[in-house]
């Protein structure tokens, strides 16, 4: 069978050659796992991704969700792929087994949601909100609000969300209106209305356990008044048994351009004046909490976008291998033979562009859940504020550039089909359709942009970032020394140490009078970043791989390696001079964006 | 009321200030045509677009067309504006009067097109395909072809297509098995199935002319065996009058990502060995023929790309100026008042680029346009062959480099309306849906790059591209003595000498061994061709505001130039550095995309 979804053989190269989550296993938390344990989770996670998953993606676009009298019905098919996912216990792979977790490595988990998210991530959302919402009531809850809600939430038998916008607060979540009122008994009545809710009504559980983000009679304005509550759909007693429904309405979800298989509910809390909720964590710190979850967030909005793109590009090669069409382009006569369409340079191109992104970016992506194992494993403060400080770093790019990466992939995979990648016949067009939604959701890519430059930059007085151009020589000098790399190595130190130089501009731009013009750079400077950071993952690959090959290599694993070279030299040569480009662009720091009159845009 | 679909301002612009068209009226070719009438013609274009057409843009989405019993419905409100299209005669806007064309420069149609294509370019292919195929006839058809078919083809009272793609001849056209046999009346009989025909069965014409491209029983292979019929839907008598329905029916539509109100049709011929056609043109020349047609329907697909671009950046630069949100960078307290988006650095980085790319690709689409004009009012046959030269070279740039360009402008149109813009409230998702088609179709956007680089760049012993760099220089000359512009002149000079070096190159490259590698950075050197061209019109632009600010403006005009040269300055210091770069890789030639080996982009 061709590979689809992901390339086993990749995923395995990047758990175990590139990151070597074995070292992880010895460490007493991941005890109960090894190489063939994680084998078999990520073996169980293909089979469900491919059995069950793959066959409901097209299935949930074409029906997508219904809406009727405040109740929402999902794809049909979605239903059994629930229960699935509730009976293997996909929910809380890297949660704590006190609470009905897993316990495995996130880098391990990491790899699942792959094979989950490539399949079918319309249908993943809503287990990934249910998580999120279950772990913030881990993280700021009381033994009651653990005890009431954490074991149903992280087992599927119970949904969660997150209910955060606001129609007239998006990127500003510090505008919103939603308030909430202490009543005698210690909870809250909260009203308000909110909207682009993913999963905040639907048919798979019988109660969802709605976080709502609030502001309490009198609190400041802005993110500093802000605190979080929890509000059930169906109210909890203490005994656990459900009681009333709450006074929490799904009025409406949204049409839109893809993800249809996601409900996206416009939720009134409130409206007979009988909603409760009661706090979690503390009075105005309800947006610490929320930047608490945001990196998990934005790493799963990324792995989003790499499952379309992993998936869209394999679909692509292996389309490619067998589409005839044109001859050899050095031997173009009208007798000779029509060869598949991986022949002509042109898709070569495509295919080898679409694979250093997509391998790239599942070693970062995987590398940031690796760097959370790091800090679960280590007893070392310093070693986890370093490790903290790289995720910090990385997870703009994870967000921002790897789906603008992704994106980008997926179209081309709508490309290679030709004709046919624009037919639904294919699943071509809804990868590109699902994974627009990356861009948007969790902070907008122009968000990450200025998150990077506004804060992670200077983390930790600019040692954050440092740190990870640190760690990108330590890469740079160990490929320097291997024969077939040190080129390779030394085009990808000039970058590094020009994105340093870029870095060190633009950071004293923004804490100039020239700061809006250091910010209309920002997304410039997020996109070198990953550049740098793409080609280091790519280059550590073609090290681990480089260094295979000298030991010896089985015949059936030579192209592979040779692949992750190749990989390599491509994103290297094709991608980094153009990202040269961009960062002069960068220093020079023109301005015009900023200066130009809002009339001259056009008139009104 | 907004600016929406086209800036009517810009538009005027680049008619009358940049290309002049009132120096072409003063050809006796276009003597009905003036300053006043080209308004009024726009005027009603503009008016037709935003009153009838834009208002069925998501109607026809919505609806889509219906396929029952061979018979295609198109949505219903299509119906009302094809009879407006009809009644108006836009359909042959810059055709022969004789055949009941209006005789416009193709300039001036090309304006009218921006607002048809941006306001419903799903409804207006079916009209384009009428046209082109109605272009044929005039152009190959005897004179009984011509009295029996063109003028209800021009009129609208019969529609027309193209049946060219089979499902195993797409990009190669040459590998088509449709058959022909020559009857005793000197009819043909024609067998076999086409699929991806826009518009090749409808419910808005009486009848449908079909031009389909099949092989003569004992042709050569290959495109050199390939003629052109004209099959009627209804068999047309001597006398004009209907006679029966030929043998040549509609089997299916497609469900498509998009373009839903334009049905893409599979085609069945002669299924009852009884479908009948007359030669168009001359036995195995039907390519040529082809040929002939490929410009100005490619121009026709940048012109659509186009036409989403612009409705969807001047939708984004509407709601940028009406939505509130987030504070002002240097006064980002809790208690400052929000501002509307269009504040925010990065929001005006993504609206500064839209309006460039728009208004640069509007500049160099006309310019083609007024190129075909300028061939028509020539008596001098170098200068028609000098004019020619310049359109061959610029039509994969205006296919290829315009339509990504208007994808990646539709998808920030998206972007700026943040969630919004993904729901199907707006139009933004949909725009960037339906652009996508403009990759694909008329030869995907590899085609093109291979286009440039095999057919164009050698064209006329490279003169044609030499004469492209040559306009280029005149306008870098002219806005060098400009003191507003020297600058930004010797910049784009630059990029223009390193452009003609990076030709050479890959030109040499292309006729070597190394023929593949050229061909895998084929892609590429469309990309900087396309930016060197783009910062040409857009400094030409500029150039022509500088001018007008020296001889002094009206103070409601002053915006605009300086949106002019603000374009012309964001374009040139953003994107031309990183063209650079890429010219860089051309240089250096890497050829990994074709030396890796199959089995190394993944296992079978």
């Amino acid at each position: 069978m061709a590979q689809i979804i992901a390339d086993r053989r990749d995923v395995d190269f990047v758990l175990h050659e590139q990151l070597a989550v074995e070292n992880l296993c010895r460490h007493e938390r991941f005890a109960d796992f090894n190489r063939k344990t994680v084998d078999l989770v990520i073996s169980e996670a293909r089979n469900l991704a491919v059995k069950e998953m793959l066959p409901a993606l097209k299935a949930g676009d074409e029906e997508g969700c219904t809406f009727e009298n405040g109740r929402v019905a999902v794809p049909e098919a979605f239903h059994r792929i629930y229960a699935l996912f509730r009976e293997g216990e996909w929910i809380a792979m890297s949660d704590d087994p006190r609470w009905g977790g897993q316990g495995m490595p996130t880098t391990v988990s990491l790899a699942a949601k792959n094979y989950f998210h490539g399949a079918n991530f319309p249908f993943v959302l809503t287990i990934l909100l249910a998580h999120g919402a279950g772990k913030l009531v881990e993280k700021f809850g009381t033994d009651r609000q653990k005890a009431l809600y954490l074991k149903k939430m992280y087992s599927g038998e119970w949904g969660g969300t997150m209910l955060l916008t606001e129609p007239e607060a998006g990127s500003d979540v510090g505008a919103l209106t939603t308030t909430a009122v202490r009543n005698d008994d210690g909870t809250y009545s909260i009203t308000g209305n909110k909207i682009f809710i993913s999963s905040g009504e639907h048919d798979l559980a019988e109660n969802i356990i709605h976080p709502v983000l609030a502001r309490i009679e009198g609190a400041p304005a802005g993110t500093a008044g802000i605190s979080l509550f929890l509000v059930p759909r169906i109210w909890v007693h203490d005994d656990g048994s459900l009681g009333e429904p709450n006074d929490i309405v799904c009025t409406g979800i949204e049409e839109k351009m893809g993800i249809h298989g996601s409900p996206t509910c416009s939720m009134t809390l409130g409206a007979k004046g009988r909603c409760r909720g009661t706090l979690l964590g503390q009075e105005n710190k309800g947006m610490r909490a929320m930047f608490v979850m945001m990196n998990e967030a934005r790493l799963d909005v990324g792995m989003q976008a790499l499952g379309c793109a992993s998936a869209s590009y394999l679909n692509a090669l292996n389309y490619a291998r067998e589409r005839v069409q044109g001859r050899d382009l050095q031997a173009p006569g009208k007798d000779a033979p029509g060869v598949p369409i991986i022949q002509h340079p042109d898709v070569r191109r495509m295919l080898l562009g679409m694979k250093a992104v997509t391998e790239g970016c599942r070693s970062l992506l995987f590398y940031i859940g690796w760097c959370e194992d790091m800090i679960r494993v280590s007893d070392d403060a310093a070693e986890k504020a370093r490790y903290q400080g790289l995720i910090d770093v990385l997870i703009p790019i994870a967000k921002g550039y790897v789906t603008d990466r992704a994106f980008e992939v997926c179209s081309q995979g709508v490309q290679i089909y030709g004709g046919y990648g624009y037919t639904r016949e294919y699943p071509q067009e809804q990868y590109l359709r699902d994974c627009k939604i990356t861009h948007i959701y969790e902070g907008t890519n122009g968000i990450q942009a200025m998150d990077l430059l506004g804060r992670k930059l200077g983390l930790n007085n600019g040692r954050a970032f440092g740190d990870l151009t640190a760690e990108i020589r330590k890469t740079l000098d160990a490929a320097g020394n291997h024969p077939d790399l040190a080129e390779l190595a030394g085009e990808t130190a000039a970058a590094c140490t020009q994105l340093t130089e870029t870095a060190r501009h633009i950071g004293l731009m923004a804490g100039s009078e020239r700061m809006t013009t250091a910010f209309a750079h920002a997304y410039g400077f997020m996109e070198v970043t990953g550049d740098v950071v793409m080609a280091w993952m790519l280059l550590w690959r073609a090290l681990v791989a480089a260094e295979k090959r000298r030991e010896g290599v089985k015949s059936k694993d030579a192209s592979f390696y040779e692949g992750q070279i190749a990989g390599a030299r491509f994103f290297i040569r094709t991608v980094l001079p153009v990202s040269l480009g961009r960062m002069a662009v960068i220093l020079r720091g023109d301005g015009i964006a900023v200066e130009i009159p809002d009339d001259a845009f056009a008139g009104k």
